[in-house]
């Protein structure tokens, strides 16, 4: 294909969305469109007007002979806000309570749409903190844990419950799990995880923090260093929580299953 | 922000690319950017034109008052082809060999970009069958489900092998499990799928069959038809396998522990 301005243009978004944090020089552009540089570096600003003007991300450029692009998706505070809003007033929906006082929620995190969104909100607030794996329990944490992950352009581990993982060795710790005050049993791959790793958990909730705490341990045993903790939901509780360095989405502060209500606010993710 | 045609292609393209499989009309640009339909549809010609090209899925456009663009990601055989080809030549690493006869995949699924794209050759095989929700079955069938329900723009239902699943009600059915061939069982929560849809049902490993045909049972439970049925290994057996109407991205055709040899080639997919 012959590429002009305008064409160009169209197939350097697709390609720079498709590689987030990754460095895309001058000449790999110069080459793809047959352009000289010159008119790539043109085309790039363009990118980055755009990009940054609609809150779609932000594009790192560099000039000269080893320059070149890295795109880093972003939202902005004012649409995480709305996001979240909505979010909050979508989970306070009577018809979500379950008996225990749990919450229906696999119509929000089934929704691929969704998740993408809530997990660009962490991989944005997270996006400096050099993290280089994400890390998550299976099975409801998954969804949100790629669609940061993917963001990051980083890979995944997923922690499970069960022993018999066919996965070669395994790194198994106990936790004490919060809501059911038991001895339980997390495990991980040993080779699914590099040692040395800056390690950003995610979760889909959080109550006392037993699971988060476990897979904090879990980081440690790898050699490895947690980065952050994003959780897509904190359940308030009178008892003190286990970990206090995470970032919520939401908080679920009240179930009244008598009167069948729910009270769900923005996380602390928003606070300054 | 003020558009001018380079800006608004960047926009458009980014806005595109985010809505899959969903018609978005003339006059949503048009207000968009402040811009005469007549530019947008040009704009729209341009999108069109590279995104066919750099094979990047197709744009299907309608003139007129109801005008406007839907985009369908895609990927060209040559590239299924040539990604399918890299996949079995990793897969055939001998490091990967676990007891029993296993393969380590874990890499490989935890990696998102990986996982979009075979996702996507999935997504683009099944684009015409009107799929209306993507069925798997924890844990690691979800990363690939995830990617082709993103590409398709449907939810993701996730189907447990535990009871003691907080969602309400459930509904449970017993299958045959095909490695084990032992009686298991698997729920899906009621409100996690709507009764009448056309389910494609996606998983990362089948041997005989016998998981996939519980999920096909579930589908019918819930008063809905499989769309199609998406693996991303099926192992050769010489045993006849329990369903036939289903697409494999790679086959295993032979792991001999003793000589550490894993003999790998691409899946029924690419078949005509």
């Amino acid at each position: 294909m012959k590429f002009r301005r305008s064409g160009r243009l169209v197939d350097m978004t697709n390609y720079l969305l498709n590689h987030p944090h990754e460095q895309v020089s001058l000449s790999f552009f110069s080459e793809r469109y047959q352009a000289a540089k010159s008119s790539i570096s043109e085309d790039l600003g363009i990118v980055k007007e755009v990009v940054e003007n609609q809150n779609i991300g932000s594009l790192q450029t560099s000039a000269g002979a080893i320059g070149g692009a890295t795109f880093i998706p972003g939202i902005s505070r004012h649409e995480m806000q709305e996001t979240l809003s909505e979010l909050c007033e979508e989970l306070q929906d009577p018809e979500r309570i379950l008996p225990g006082g749990y919450l229906y929620m696999m119509d929000i995190i089934g929704d691929p749409r969704k998740i993408e969104k809530l997990g660009r909100i962490l991989a944005t607030h997270f996006q400096g903190e050099k993290v280089d794996a994400v890390m998550t329990m299976a099975t409801k944490g998954i969804p949100l844990a790629y669609a940061v992950a993917s963001d990051l352009n980083v890979p995944v581990s997923i922690v499970r419950h069960e022993h018999r993982i066919t996965e070669g060795s395994i790194v198994s710790i106990n936790y004490v799990s919060g809501s059911k005050r038991r001895i339980e049993t997390m495990s991980l791959a040993r080779r699914s995880l590099q040692p040395q790793s800056r390690v950003l958990i995610i979760d889909d909730f959080m109550k006392l923090g037993g699971t988060i705490q476990g897979m904090k341990d879990l980081v440690t045993e790898f050699q490895s260093t947690v980065a952050g903790i994003g959780v897509l939901t904190e359940a308030a509780d009178e008892e003190e929580k286990l970990v206090n360095d995470y970032v919520s989405l939401t908080k679920l502060s009240g179930v009244n299953e008598r009167e069948r209500k729910i009270q769900v606010e923005i996380g602390n993710l928003l606070d300054d």
